[in-house]
């Protein structure tokens, strides 16, 4: 597998790439960024995946997010795909809305016509994208974790959920938790996989807990003036399925903060610290 | 002078907001943005003032200059203004050039037509908008510093030197140090101040020190890798400038690094407390 550099910027003593590839899995050009901290020459680091929410691409978290500072003092590669398939014959929204279509694929693999042609996220975060970062980064891939902001954060814990030994640390920004239950996802996931809801449990992160699926346990941070709070979010939802299924959760209420990186950049240390713990030996 | 609110957003415990308002002094609405800590009720915070390169808004250092942490914990105010006026009806290049009018206001007050009715971004830097902050926030007068990026390099260094006891420090990233002698300064000085070089004297850094201005000292960061770095930046003029003038330079060139924001973010937090040391008491 072959992949293209568009830049290289030196920061914080390493490197923030930004490459494109053609992707089997999605049948289009994708766009992810790889931040590698200064390292010693022949060591593989760990790596932590980072899933970005609704409307974004690889550059709002590579740019705002404030996560080199964090990841040079502790090591650990970051890797930020894509949100969707894009280009001009991929299929987007009849509405162009920004909750379906490009910049919203969910990470999930579409069944649905005319999205399941490209919107495959889910095969293309678990499974080419690994690969390619693998065969092409100094990457240990016994030491991945995985975080995400809100439609990111809910491909974050059901990546976890359905991958515990793969991914050590699991983390989220503001996630969707129960897309099932709420407008956003009942939205996208009757539009990329089908009005039987059998079929979104899968990708349904209070489902999955519910049908007994378990981890070591989640950090998730949510800001008290986030406007998706109550209808989107609802992580009371998360809380009370890991409190069932005797899953850790580490979930912070932060008054005052709201959706944006201006959110997120503030916590992103906590939450790589997090990882840096669970990544370690 | 009112304003009005763009934005805010709660960041690192304090507000990063961001504000319009009719400046007199450009003819036009301006937008800036202004990070302020978390700190007791009464108290007054010291301010530093960011002033950024070519092309830029408020936005490209409040999105992407990662000052906020730093801030948060040196309890220092952060505002950054515009490059320059914008609107239908300020002139620009008639090139439409990226170093020239729109974005480029290399903070001087023009003298030429037709930009001098509103490319006046001297004074909007360091009488009406400081005037306007003091007023609509926190901020200790008495302590005030300045900073900035490649133009906004050569304006923060060209505002220290001519009020050395209003602003305590000042650093730059990458900055214009001789526009009288390099393209982009030739350019602009002579667009906006007219060809006579006796008129720019007072806009060019080295020749305020060859003219006898003095300063406590600058911290200057220069990536090696800049592409800029020997055509428009020419740091050894500075150098050699402060030395004949005994102003006590400390100049970093640091491998690698390249203009870009990757670059600025990773040695804001050095430059932040370097201010903060000259902004006590």
């Amino acid at each position: 597998m072959t992949f293209q550099t568009v830049s290289t910027n030196k920061s914080y003593g390493g490197v923030q790439g930004v490459y494109r590839h053609a992707s089997q899995a999605t049948g289009t050009d994708m766009v992810f960024s790889v931040y590698v901290p200064l390292h010693p020459d022949g060591t593989k680091l760990p790596v932590v995946w980072y899933l970005s929410g609704l409307t974004c691409t690889h550059a709002n978290v590579t740019e705002k997010g404030e996560f080199r500072k964090a990841c040079a003092e502790l090591g650990l590669i970051f890797v930020a795909p894509d949100t969707s398939p894009r280009g001009p014959d991929v299929p987007g929204d009849a509405n162009n809305a920004y909750d379906f279509g490009l910049g919203a694929g969910f990470y999930v693999d579409a069944t649905e016509a005319p999205f399941a042609r490209n919107y495959r996220m889910w095969s293309y975060v678990t499974d080419e994208l690994p690969k390619l970062v693998a065969e092409n980064f100094p990457v240990d891939p016994k030491r991945q974790s995985i975080m995400g902001h809100s439609m990111g954060g809910h491909g974050a814990l059901t990546v976890a959920l359905r991958n515990p030994h793969r991914y050590r640390a699991a983390s989220a920004f503001a996630p969707i938790v129960a897309p099932s239950q709420v407008p956003w996802g009942i939205k996208a996931l009757t539009g990329y996989l089908g009005p039987n809801k059998d079929n979104w449990r899968n990708h349904d992160t209070v489902a999955l807990i519910e049908d007994g699926a378990k981890y070591s346990g989640f950090l998730v941070d949510v800001g008290e003036a986030d406007n998706f709070l109550k209808e989107q979010l609802k992580p009371e939802l998360l809380q009370a399925a890991c409190t069932k299924a005797n899953i850790p959760l580490t979930l912070r209420r932060q008054p005052g903060y709201d959706h944006s990186y201006y959110f997120i950049s503030t916590f992103m240390s906590d939450h790589l610290q997090w990882h840096a713990e669970r990544l370690k030996g």
